[in-house]
């Protein structure tokens, strides 16, 4: 059997899928795109339910057999493409041949808290695409239970967002949507206490209690969490800053926060 | 007296210091650009002495009124200037009218090295201009005593490397140049243990020995560190990974590592 090829840019296929860079054609399709070997790689490995069309131009289809192998024997639909075709599909500087169209893979807020033990983290209106991607790839290293993005943060299924994950996307629960003040009374209801990672915290991340279950809630990366968001949590931390620098950025502050939470588990419970 | 405004975006003036986003052109003058007022304000408060050349707005004359009047008071020579002309001057996607013309400020190696306390940086052939600049605003924050970069790294007066480090960049000793096995053995020499970062490490970070003056050495974004330059370390630490996730980029694990090292300084010499 010859597989039929994609050849031409201005497809109507072509043309639905180009337009999933627009957040409120995703919105409205419940689709997005994953562009690159290894965000395919990752959700045909942690998720193959949800993809729906393989695309990959003829280079990726000889350099990427395994993957587009695991996709046939999924039953996903892959099509051959042309180099224009593929160019035309998505809006990258260097596309890498092989591109995935994909439900979405939320869960309700409810499930991510799961019990009430580990970690969890609470994005408050983080808007920076690469921020988020990569604050979920080191929740993802860290051993986070699941990430929560509060409602006026960027939408998970960015193409940028989706590319600095790393794959993450696909390892570990992520909810979407609620405000913070309801987000942090979830995370106390199911026993979690709420620590505020930001600049202005009294206590110092080494002297933070991070026993028991807890939730991390990250503020915006140009003004942190306000003073009302603050009030909410149990506890306001920050990261000690040695030198004469400012802050860390929103991910370092972040991973340092999460690593130091591992740290904690990894020594078992507190005597 | 009124002053005089630049107002030809031709001049050869304006000319001369565009051209300084060239590498080529920044090693023959021996100058750089510091582009927007963070970084401006930090070469103005911590080496002023390498400032030859203020130039502003009018907006941002009366925004960076105070970062103005310290130029002024350090005799450095201030030039107003037509907005056409601020974006002549540098290849920004949003210039923010204040820009600085400084020599260098780097340091021999040997005195990045300093004496055999606490831990200091060396980056092997660290390429990509984000990551450089955020590795030193990161060790400033956790306060290493320096930062390394060997050669064949990317060069730290690149307008990237320079607005990454938000100002760090003048917070701690910074030496250029030297390989990699050079730069270890001259570790060695001064009393350091060489602890080479790396995914393929075996020893995992929370076991790592911290005690007593060392070095992080950390590898290239996407090759990370080769076998023979990890074979030249004391020992190779990686940071756990405790999900599904692959690997953190260089930043942040070399973030996560480096706070290992400070919360170690900070709990004193280990009885």
């Amino acid at each position: 059997m010859t597989p039929s090829v994609l050849t031409n840019p201005r497809a109507e296929r072509v043309k639905a899928v180009r337009a999933l860079g627009r957040r409120s054609v995703r919105q409205r399709s419940g689709r997005f795109v994953v562009d690159g070997p290894q965000g395919v790689r990752e959700v045909l490995r942690f998720a193959p339910h949800t993809v729906l069309d393989l695309y990959v131009d003829g280079a990726a289809l000889d350099r990427h057999e395994t993957l587009v192998q695991l996709a046939r024997d999924a039953n996903i639909h892959v099509h051959q493409c042309d180099p224009a075709v593929m160019t035309a599909l998505v809006d990258t500087q260097h596309p890498q041949g092989i591109v995935a169209v994909c439900r979405p893979v939320d869960v309700p807020v409810a499930d991510a808290l799961g019990d009430d033990t580990g970690f969890v983290v609470v994005l408050a209106h983080v808007r920076d695409p690469g921020n988020a991607g990569t604050v979920i790839r080191s929740a993802d290293a860290a051993g986070a239970r699941a990430v929560i993005l509060s409602d006026a943060s960027v939408d998970l299924y960015n193409p940028k967002v989706v590319r600095s994950t790393a794959g993450s996307l696909w390892h570990l629960p992520i909810a979407l949507g609620g405000d913070v003040a309801e987000l942090v009374a979830a995370c106390r209801e199911r026993g979690r206490r709420v620590l505020a990672a930001d600049g202005a915290g009294s206590t110092l991340l080494p002297d933070a209690d991070l026993s028991g279950g807890h939730a991390w809630l990250m503020g915006n990366e140009a003004w942190g969490l306000d003073e009302t968001t603050r009030a909410l949590a149990d506890d306001v931390v920050r990261v000690p800053i040695h030198g004469h620098a400012e802050s860390l950025n929103l991910a370092l502050a972040a991973t340092v926060c999460m690593y130091a939470s591992a740290e904690h588990n990894a020594q078992g419970p507190a005597s």
